[in-house]
């Protein structure tokens, strides 16, 4: 085992450090280290934040982050690495800049690691590079992963795929119906979040979300309520039934004010709970793990087969294909026979 | 060549119906047919229309069909083809009803071909089965292809990808903010149609595609306009200038009463000297032919692999996965290395 890893695994940050930015920039000595750190990975709750920008998402990670390290009396508390994803953003000034302003209630806390990634290329580089991260703070002991991203787009929707948990934030008056409220959101929101839910608006935000809870989950009942900052939690059925469900609950707070955020932490360990109970933790770890698997050989399977033709083979038969004298499947049957078998 | 390609090319409908039976499953004489008619392909304009369900689009691609038919004196009559996929119905019970309400106004008009596609299976399957009909109607010389898909999922997405021209069509009253008008539409947009747009709620729904335009095209100038059914064109800079941009304009059309109908077919027709000014109609069909080819070379090599690994060495393999003995980057070496290279 490489020393670095060692010194992860030991608890500590300069090393963790160091290996991050080697697993952000895909150097050799970040793969290996992540092959050996693989076996310490699997115990993380994994938990994406998502939504538009303006719904004050920092702000809500940030106070997840400090009510982990400071649970009430008899809850254990919890360490915490926050990555910060920004695929829109071609250089890391803002999230830096974030991180600054963000950092300033947990500074100096040993069990609270922030690490921000801006795009850098594609868009399935970010979400592997991102995988890379989550197992190396896994690895090193932290026992929540609060993945953050920017928008709902399908970057994001590849980033959330990795966690356990994905909570969708929302915010009133962020244009109304011009705001893209979009459908598939609610494909990947286990937690839907109203945040600065003493805005005007709430009330609209709340019964525009319900209504699109209800087309999207048809035929279950989704609760009414009332009151500012009352958890919506549909009764979910028992676990023991076989028949369990998890009814996304509309959780409203206010980050500024600290509002609504154990409340929040509660239906994250609620999900947790049912996660296990129902089997899915298992099903999307292994999900996961097969996606990973399929990557990497496609990958690998297309670069063995790149490095076996010549460009000046490649250039021949793509000129022909542009001039359809041979088409697409016999094109590919011509490069590959390229290939010694 | 076979007989059912030259029966095909010579205009034969018989020929052709059987051929895209041949093609919709996958059929090794339906591939051997696509490799025949490739060199034959690349005239078509091929017009995808998305939209979710209820705003009309089968009656919109009905009367555009039927006005490229019936064009006014001096315009040349067009072949036209419709492609009416529907991802989400399993079977094509629905898509073949439509086609006999849709068949009406078409039916013995020999320059038109309609083909229904229910979904059946992958994703990806879906979307290369379309590309073969469209390969299929594009070498039997019809002018104009319909692509008609169902709401905005990434199929729809898969499929607009298809498309030179993508028309994107929304109504009044839908639901207003609960309609989920989703942000990636318009990235696939070249002209949005406000079909039903006598209905109450139009100017409603225009402002919020307007405001959705200048979020999306900042800096451009969307011009506003009165009138129910006028066009909204903004100025596009004289392609000669190196500078061309196509901004979505945005088409008000009431299908049922063949308003707005001339009008859209202007402005596809726009569309596609734009496309062909600008070069882009060339980069598009060469971005097509590049990711068909990905397409079918991932899948030939994925094949390949897997012929040469057993089933017990990938079941063994994955369950030290499972059980993260083994790395994802090591588990692929570990059954790539089963590869006689």
């Amino acid at each position: 085992m490489t020393i670095v890893v060692q010194d992860v695994l030991h608890g500590s940050r300069l090393a963790l450090a160091r290996l991050l930015s080697q697993i952000e920039n895909s150097t050799p000595a970040g793969y290996t280290a992540l092959s050996e750190l693989f076996p310490h990975t699997g115990q993380a709750h994994l938990v994406g934040v998502t939504g538009s920008p303006g719904t004050g998402k920092s702000s809500l990670v940030n106070r997840l982050a400090w009510h982990y390290r400071h649970p009430p009396e008899g809850v254990p508390q919890k360490r915490v690495a926050i990555v910060a994803v920004d695929p829109s953003s071609p250089f890391s000034g803002g999230a830096v800049l974030g991180d600054r302003v963000r950092m300033r209630d947990l500074t100096g806390d040993s069990g609270v690691f922030i690490r921000s990634m801006a795009s850098r290329g594609s868009l399935g580089g970010l979400a592997a590079a991102t995988s890379g991260l989550v197992q190396a703070f896994d690895a090193a002991g932290f026992e929540i992963i609060l993945i953050e991203t920017v928008g709902a787009g399908q970057a994001e929707v590849e980033v959330a795929r990795l966690a356990h948990t994905t909570l969708v934030v929302e915010a009133p008056g962020l244009g109304d119906d011009i705001q893209a409220i979009k459908a598939g959101i609610l494909e990947i929101a286990d937690i839907l979040v109203i945040n600065k839910a003493d805005r005007p608006g709430a009330e609209h935000t709340e019964r525009a979300l319900r209504g699109m809870l209800q087309l999207a989950h048809p035929g279950r009942r989704v609760f009414r309520h009332h009151g500012a900052l009352e958890t919506v939690q549909p009764s979910q059925p028992e676990p023991t039934s076989g028949e369990s469900v998890w009814l996304p609950p509309i959780q409203k707070t206010i980050a500024t004010e600290d509002s609504g955020i154990v409340e929040l932490i509660d239906q994250i360990a609620k999900h947790h709970q049912y996660l296990h109970d129902s089997g899915e933790w298992e099903q999307k770890t292994r999900a996961r793990l097969q996606s990973e698997f399929d990557d990497l050989l496609h990958t690998a399977l297309v670069q063995r087969w790149r490095a076996s033709v010549t460009d000046e083979r490649i250039a021949h038969i793509f000129e022909k294909l542009a001039q359809r004298q041979i088409a697409p499947r016999d094109a590919v049957s011509a490069l590959l026979n390229g290939v010694p078998r």
